[in-house]
């Protein structure tokens, strides 16, 4: 069996992440039972939601268990099977963890899924045509439950999720407008991702004057938004919903780390009778294959085209992490393994 | 035609509300022309809604225009029709305002509502019976949807629409915890509107202190709350939501007059999977024949028994309304006229 390199949560954060978090050692792959796979990661999957789990705090998911292996999504290939409906050389997407290999029971739900390549390269699918995907989809469509000719704001838009809620929103005849940070990111979202336009939230100073910008932005005022920041940002947009409007709350990874990020003006949420709705997309696996589907035929029609940070090897998986949380990527953050 | 004082808003509050903000004069009742009646008011409605109308500011109602009379919900008796679906003595609820005749057009939908006084007094027909009871309604059926024995926690808990929320809470098989300001008023939320717990907002100084109150009272969580109040209280529950937890955004009198109210963890929205949603019942006339017909037989039943201020004579309305707002009244503030 192959030596398997592994990166720990060896200690958990106080305040900010570091690297000095995380611990790599190497361990033996054990022999494969009855039923189970080898599966050898292309790539791995770096998602904010992580910081979260690092924490051992309630909140959506178990804590990061200390001394295993952190875990995460990955896509790779199958290089060993005890199991009749997976054969060496099938291309998988599972959540295998910061390791090189992962034995997995390949017969559990939810498990491994089997994808094709033909259309789609294989590292989109923790991406655009994967987790990230599916959730700006669920607070799009299920959440947000965007309507034709509404406009869309969405944070973090040059971001894996924020990406594909710009495809996904103008595929719906919106208006899909982006924060982002930096004029890079802005023109990628403008150029690229086709949104109508984008914010660099970065050249405001408080709410207010970011709450300017967006009402040049958002003429009609913002319908739906799909927070992926919390702090300034949501309060900036909360001075421009329209009565009735939606909000997906993704993420607030201002807020990861532990600063306050209180709300400024819940008032807001009564005057203008908004719903907002908190949600985690693994909780709704029912909307997966609708959802992928849609998001493959965005991909492969070229209607949405991801871009991606990829690191290289398993030792620059945390200082890729940091800097992710830190909005040092540029669309999806991987980390390649072969 | 009788003399008809009347209230009018004067001028607009900065900061706190005062009487100097409103104005008594005393005017002619027109004659009626084809389709109206006169409606000579037994009781005023003040409510907490009315503060936000004073203000000249962006919200779910135009502002209340200046030197007109104060706008709100009257019930009363016709004392001259040229309506032929009107007779004299007929007893109505409508929307007079602050005045002691209103002149009506009795045609246009929602105008005048005739009213059976034979099991309901005249007066719970602007409370439990009315825009407060359906208000209730509407925010624990149609967006905390409860459920058989869920926690459900209503802020105000002594008030017009508190009162309603505990007895329809418990209608559901829920178990009812009412927020309220001092012993008489925790007091009468249990001992007669039958809550299971009551929380005297008054002994704690901040939200962590409150929420250790809270998770006494709750020892499984908090399913919904419905919110009157804002600011230290919906902090200290936003602490004790469970997973999934529905919350009805009515009001937030904290921050009437102008106070900061931040919401100190927004995070707890994403962490729990919260949904907040801000709602003002007139928006949902289609809910208010269904909700009135429970809370009729609520109250006409003895499992509702509303409270009630009764303030005497036009005059008296200012001070009774800027008393309610700081919490002096006790049930339904009304204002009796004959």
């Amino acid at each position: 069996m192959p030596a398997n390199k592994q990166l720990l949560l060896d200690n958990r954060p106080e305040g900010e992440a570091k690297a000095s978090n995380f611990k790599l050692v190497t361990a033996d792959t054990p022999a494969l039972k009855d039923g189970e796979v080898l599966v050898k990661h292309h790539f791995l999957s770096l998602d904010p939601y992580m910081r979260g789990r690092m924490n051992d705090a309630k909140s959506y998911a178990q804590p990061q268990p200390l001394g295993q292996v952190m875990q995460g999504g990955t896509v790779g290939e199958v290089v060993e099977s005890r199991n009749a409906k997976y054969a060496v050389g099938d291309k998988v997407v599972g959540f295998g963890g910061w390791q090189q290999y992962s034995v997995v029971a390949a017969d559990q739900p939810g498990a491994l899924r089997k994808v094709d390549t033909t259309h789609v390269p294989l590292s989109h699918y923790l991406g655009a045509v994967g987790m990230p995907g599916v959730t700006a989809w669920y607070g799009l469509v299920k959440i947000i439950e965007a309507k034709q000719g509404q406009t869309i704001v969405v944070s973090a838009a040059s971001g894996a999720v924020g990406s594909a809620l710009g495809a996904l929103a103008k595929a719906r005849g919106c208006r899909a407008v982006g924060i982002a940070g930096g004029p890079d990111k802005c023109r990628y979202v403008t150029e690229e991702l086709g949104f109508d336009a984008c914010i660099d939230y970065k050249q405001h100073k408080d709410a207010g004057s970011l709450s300017k910008a967006i009402k040049e932005a958002c003429p009609n005022g913002i319908d739906g938004y799909f927070e992926n920041v919390g702090g300034m940002v949501m309060d900036a947009v909360l001075l421009r919903m329209n009565a009735h409007g939606r909000i997906a709350l993704c993420g607030m990874i201002a807020g990861y780390d532990g600063q306050p990020i209180p709300m400024a003006y819940p008032q807001l949420l009564l005057t203008n009778r908004l719903l907002i709705q908190g949600f985690i997309v693994s909780e709704h696996m029912e909307v997966w294959p609708e959802a992928l589907k849609e998001l493959g035929m965005l991909v492969g029609s070229g209607k949405l085209k991801p871009r991606e940070s990829v690191a290289q090897g398993l030792e620059a998986a945390p200082d890729a992490f940091l800097g992710m949380l830190k909005g040092k990527n540029f669309g999806k953050q991987l980390v390649k393994l072969v």
